[in-house]
């Protein structure tokens, strides 16, 4: 078993082509460019030697000629907006050099694992877990086209669904940037994920009074938008008593009705969200978060109405994959590796739910990414690559 | 001079068909609809035997061809978004139906006190306070359009902007609703406006930095929203202790960029305002405002910077006209006035630095107004009406 890393950085660079935004990449889902990348990657899988189709979804599934006990191993060819090179990237073509180092590894691509259309509609289909009639209803989130007729434009019609074979898999390995800098922040090369935090939505909704900012008394208010600020101001202040040390939570939308400078806020809407990897955790920041949403009915003259967006489950690595890959990381670059949370979703939790999964980790510059400033160093690539097949490696032999 | 307060009501009915919107309307500045509104108003004009025009900024101006002294009347037709029906509508009809009555009024229509474009341009143009070089910077603050294109898709380009004749008015005289609770609470039909507060309109932005709601901890963030969720909230506190009794202050826009679920918001705008009738406490509420965006910028990670949208001057209404309209209102409803300053801006203020103004309100069912459900009981209507003509009467004979 040897890994090429040169050729492993050739065909990350390679991709980066496809769609090439300044320093980054442009790859929506099924887009025109998105395609090309998915048909390149295909020839990929075959000038390897593995046994590739794309299915209806616009998955691609690499099958290895070796003879079993098989991992899985892949990520996503789509980008965000005028997003980072590496992100899904890193993974596909990182599992397409585990098999191309001899091990019998199959290389997945799932599709829109970036949600252009849904929510990891290519894992979902892999593991049995998307319907045919969500498929009907999902549409593109910033252009409205609907998710059938991108899979005609982009010639999957009528293909069938591709499902991971029962009993072939030792389980999954997903490659990945971090995302975040803990590793740059500890001079460290690699990350071995504990799991991945589940996200938790949440709409509120506060009904007020829309009036006249001139003509309204204070004391007559009932102003929608102030008490939108002081509800937050207190869920900010109530949840660090209650958190975990990686939660995370956000405010990503604050939209007050009408929106003039000179009329009080009838409405307003927040969208708020918090991650963690404990269910415990997140569970008790629900009740947390509904004890500020029941203070502040009581404390203002407006009402708050909380609505559960999704409520995501964590998803937890395997523990003997997690020690594979740290054992791994320990022979070739001893003391560089740490344990750590995902605080972002990836295809590997839904491959976590039919089969063990574990993800490596490498630096991101900066901690950038879903952004086309995002970036790794070649040899922080390269010895991710080296430590996932030496991990993959363990794992096979164990 | 006989006011015929039952096709006074029957125009202002006529008028709350253009733009209808549930049981208010929706027409704002040089819409399609504010337009039709406009040359139908034009047309009941001349009906009535004025000279009238409508100018370069969409301002219509009613002469009448009675001798003088005059006085001036009028306020403006367009509304704010889905809005109610009465507002500067009722100012117009009433102005109109004083020129009807007999009365040596000319009739006045001011484009966009509502600000859809920019502040009280109709009014400052026609007093001489609005200059070439700020038409052509002003854009619609709802969807950006430019001013100019706006006035050329209205057919008003290239019209001459006409202004107030020197010496031909004794003053100017406006009607209006309430827009607060302060007559109906008191069971009383017409208030007699001492003066018009001033309102300081600010911007505040916040610059952060936009990062990944999974993988950015808490301690790593720039958060632009939250730092203006916890200014808002000092400044709201803080406001209480160096306010007058009438102050009000309204935040009608927070806007997160980007504005998505799962990213940490990079930037944040706030449109803040306050009123006032006193220069002093308005001065004083900008040192309290100047300090919380200094303590923001000491404790937070993120910048905010403060800009001055507008920052108008309290107008105070004449006091023989004042004692005119009282006067009225004695002999028409005995112990029905009261005498109280308008929280809300008015073409009034402007026109007050050229000539004594003054304005007559009527009571607004529940305070409401900016909303489509505004309305006014037809008798309180026509009531007001009698007052404005007879006041009107008694300047005129003083």
């Amino acid at each position: 078993m040897q890994v090429d890393t040169d050729r492993f950085l050739a065909d990350l660079k390679r991709l980066r082509e496809f769609g090439a935004f300044k320093t980054g990449v442009h790859r929506p889902t099924y887009s025109p460019v998105d395609m090309e990348a998915r048909h390149w990657f295909l020839s990929r899988l075959r000038e390897e030697g593995l046994e590739a189709e794309m299915d209806g979804i616009g998955n691609i599934l690499g099958r290895s000629p070796k003879p079993g006990p098989h991992l899985l191993s892949g990520s996503h060819l789509e980008s965000q907006n005028e997003a980072g090179w590496l992100d899904g990237a890193l993974g596909c073509v990182a599992a397409l050099h585990l098999a191309a180092s001899g091990l019998p590894v199959d290389v997945a691509v799932f599709a829109d694992e970036e949600g252009h259309y849904g929510s990891f509609i290519g894992s979902r289909s892999f593991t049995g877990l998307l319907e045919e009639t969500e498929i009907d209803r999902l549409a593109n989130k910033y252009h409205d086209k609907p998710l059938r007729d991108a899979l005609r434009e982009a010639g999957l019609e009528g293909r069938p669904r591709l499902r991971a074979e029962p009993g072939r898999y030792r389980g999954f390995l997903e490659m990945h940037i971090e995302q975040g800098r803990q590793l740059e922040k500890r001079d460290l090369g690699i990350g071995v994920v504990t799991g991945i935090v589940a996200i938790w939505q949440w709409r509120i909704v506060i009904e007020g009074q829309q009036n006249h900012a001139g003509t309204t008394t204070m004391d007559e208010r009932r102003d929608a938008g102030m008490a939108a600020v002081r509800l937050l101001a207190a869920i900010d202040s109530e949840f660090p008593r209650h958190c975990a040390e990686r939660t995370v939570w956000t405010a990503g939308r604050i939209a007050l009705s009408p929106g003039a400078p000179s009329i009080i806020p009838g409405r307003a809407e927040i969208l708020f969200q918090y991650r963690d990897v404990d269910i415990d955790v997140l569970r008790r920041l629900e009740e947390v978060l509904r004890r500020c949403v029941t203070e502040s009915n009581r404390r203002e003259r407006t009402v708050a109405t909380l609505e559960a967006l999704s409520l995501s489950t964590p998803a937890v690595s395997d523990p003997a994959f997690q020690d594979a890959l740290e054992a791994a990381a320990e022979a070739l670059a001893p003391g560089k590796s740490l344990r750590m949370p995902s605080g972002a979703g990836h295809d590997a939790q839904y491959l976590a739910r039919v089969m063990p999964a574990a993800m490596l980790f490498v630096p991101s510059i900066n901690g950038i990414s879903h952004h086309w400033t995002e970036d790794t160093k070649d040899e922080d690539l390269a010895l991710g690559m080296r430590v996932l097949a030496e991990g993959a490696r363990r794992i096979l032999a164990a």
